[in-house]
């Protein structure tokens, strides 16, 4: 795959690949076997260092892979990959041991990691679990450390993504329900001030 | 104001009033005394009874009012609404006694409710906190149950959302950082298949 254009986010500003709330992909690896699940409930949590929330029902193999690598990356797909990412929400490893064999499934190597990172994502966040019993069993909530970021520089670059000026297939998506998703839409500015 | 358009939306349908990842406006009343500010960290934890998520920190003053009273209101503010929602994100009632007599606030009641709810949003979550002090003081991170949902269904109803067809003033908003936000684009739908 074409990786020139992977550049690393500042883990000032990995906040800002999620901060919009778009529907992400989860991925893991553990002893050699690798999965990917979509998941709406992901969530910044902290900023120095920055952190973030991921719910994990209790059924989803790549939960078990979590709990037992301590590591998973957090993607944001794209509007050209709606039909994966719709895939990697509605199928299960448990019940389909080919669903990591689906065409637009390609995962590839960050140099430094060993996780499974999917390829043609518009960004990535490398995550520790910091270990939270109660939070995991009671409420299927996760809490991860960012220790790594990076974005596809056609979509994200300089701490700021570039939705208006892109293809609008680079864009982000936001599920509902039912299949139902929302693309990310207009930017718009106001003031001058930042807010928290 | 005119409330004939907020209708009650099932609570198994909550969530689906932030599951795209919405800017919301965070709401609380104790002691006469009421607050608003800006989260942009609030997400859907659980469908039934159904949760949500929501950072606040140390520094807030509504955190201090939802500590004292043990409840909140989530609202999805509106394109319409950007300039509310970046006022309460920016001012706190700690250094700005003024700062809800801002014109564009307007607090109305919820009938059975008695928290301050914020007039011309798109939905309206109430929240009763699930106490969890270990979250609370490491975290800033609150869990809070909906105990009652409404949208105003000239944007929701039937339980989907209508951004295709209502005016786009009526989009929700997603910050990042800096006073960039997006308005919420364009829907997509794919397969027949329910997404968990």
């Amino acid at each position: 795959m074409a990786t020139a254009t992977i550049t690393p986010v500042d883990l000032s500003k990995a906040f800002r690949l999620i901060n919009h709330g778009p529907t992400t992909l989860v991925s893991a690896r553990h002893e050699g076997v690798d999965n990917v699940m979509a998941a709406s409930w992901v969530c910044a949590l902290d900023y120095a260092p920055p952190k973030l929330t991921v719910v994990l029902d209790k059924m989803a193999r790549t939960r078990e892979l979590i709990e037992k690598s301590g590591q998973f990356v957090i993607q944001v797909p794209t509007v050209a990959q709606i039909a994966l990412t719709h895939h990697a929400g509605t199928h299960s490893l448990h019940t389909d041991p080919e669903k990591m064999t689906h065409p637009a499934i390609r995962v590839f190597k960050m140099p430094g990691t060993d996780m499974p990172f999917i390829e043609g994502c518009a960004g990535w966040l490398a995550c520790k679990v910091i270990p939270e019993p109660h939070n995991q069993s009671t409420y299927d909530l996760f809490i991860g450390e960012i220790t790594g970021a990076w974005a596809d520089s056609r979509i994200f670059s300089n701490g700021r993504w570039k939705f208006d000026s892109a293809d609008p297939a680079w864009r982000s998506l936001h599920y509902i329900a039912g299949g139902q998703f929302y693309a990310t839409g207009e930017g718009m500015t106001i003031g001058g001030q930042e807010m928290p």
